[in-house]
């Protein structure tokens, strides 16, 4: 008989004070928990969320995103029942394709939980969602000298985008963009 | 009497032919016009656009987002009536503050209708979308030796992320990627 084998499923509202955990807990790892501003509430208004009655896989149950809730989820559940790992994501778009794609914005999994595939499962199923809405690209960013991450997307069938770099404004200058032209 | 100003605002499905014959210049002027895959049609389905009976520049006024429809776009028409600059985007996210973003994915102004602080306009309406949203992030990527567009950048406020690097799946391997656990 084959072994029991873990489950991904798009998040239902219940599973929040798991996510929340583990966002905790990738923050920690990276030493940067006090940058967490992220609470149970905040992500149940920014994350479109699973109908609780089903377990579907569909991503087209989910409810429709918006500018408040641009976020989606994946949540890996161990066979013991533990929620060992999340992928959060939102769709983006390719403009010279004019076709949707998703961009991966955090994965993690438990520190106990790794060396099981579950990084490579979570991928997986972001890049069958991508498919299935014929959608053109999955992509995410890593830090450039995370090389045992880098090799390992790479195995998988990633580029890495090395021409291109990102640019960002938040905080007071943002507002301060805001606000230029008077 | 102070001259007539430009205009930026969320597009219109009347945009399409305007927008795409944009996008196919931004792509001759890179060399890159074979790779346009889009059409009018495609953009039609892609692109969650404002009602035609409002120029509203509220973005709750446009469609809802979905997987086939992440992108939005602003358009900056001239004095004269001219569409001369577009601004793709799309929502983003940031898991850690649980906010909304914005996304920049192509901004693009005329050739003969720069050094008149178009693109800039483009990049101050979508920062105010963004605090308009209580939103954390503007972001966009530029080609890492595009010196002078960094220096632009940099001058409204802009960070550049020289940590990250992005990562892209698509095509051929997209599909093998989504088969890999059969």
């Amino acid at each position: 008989m084959a072994s029991p084998k873990e489950t991904v499923r798009h998040a239902i509202r219940k599973d929040v004070p798991a996510i929340l955990s583990l966002i905790r807990e990738l923050a920690d790892y990276e030493k940067e928990l006090d940058s967490v501003e992220a609470t149970e509430e905040k992500l149940l208004s920014t994350i479109a969320f699973a109908p609780s009655t089903t377990s579907s896989p569909d991503a087209s149950a989910t409810e429709s995103t918006s500018s408040t809730k641009p976020a989606r989820c994946l949540v890996l559940v161990t066979p013991e029942g533990v929620t060992a790992g999340i992928a959060l994501y939102f769709y983006n778009y390719s403009t010279w394709r004019a076709r949707p794609g998703i961009y991966l914005e955090d994965l993690y999994v438990q520190k106990d939980q790794r060396g099981k595939g579950y990084g490579k499962r979570l991928l997986v199923e972001l890049a069958k969602e991508v498919v299935a809405m014929k959608g053109g690209r999955l992509e995410w960013s890593v830090l450039k000298w995370n090389e045992p991450s880098i090799k390992f997307y790479e195995s998988i069938g990633a580029t890495m985008m090395s021409e291109w770099v990102g640019m960002r404004v938040d905080g007071e200058r943002l507002n301060k963009l805001a606000g230029l032209l008077g």
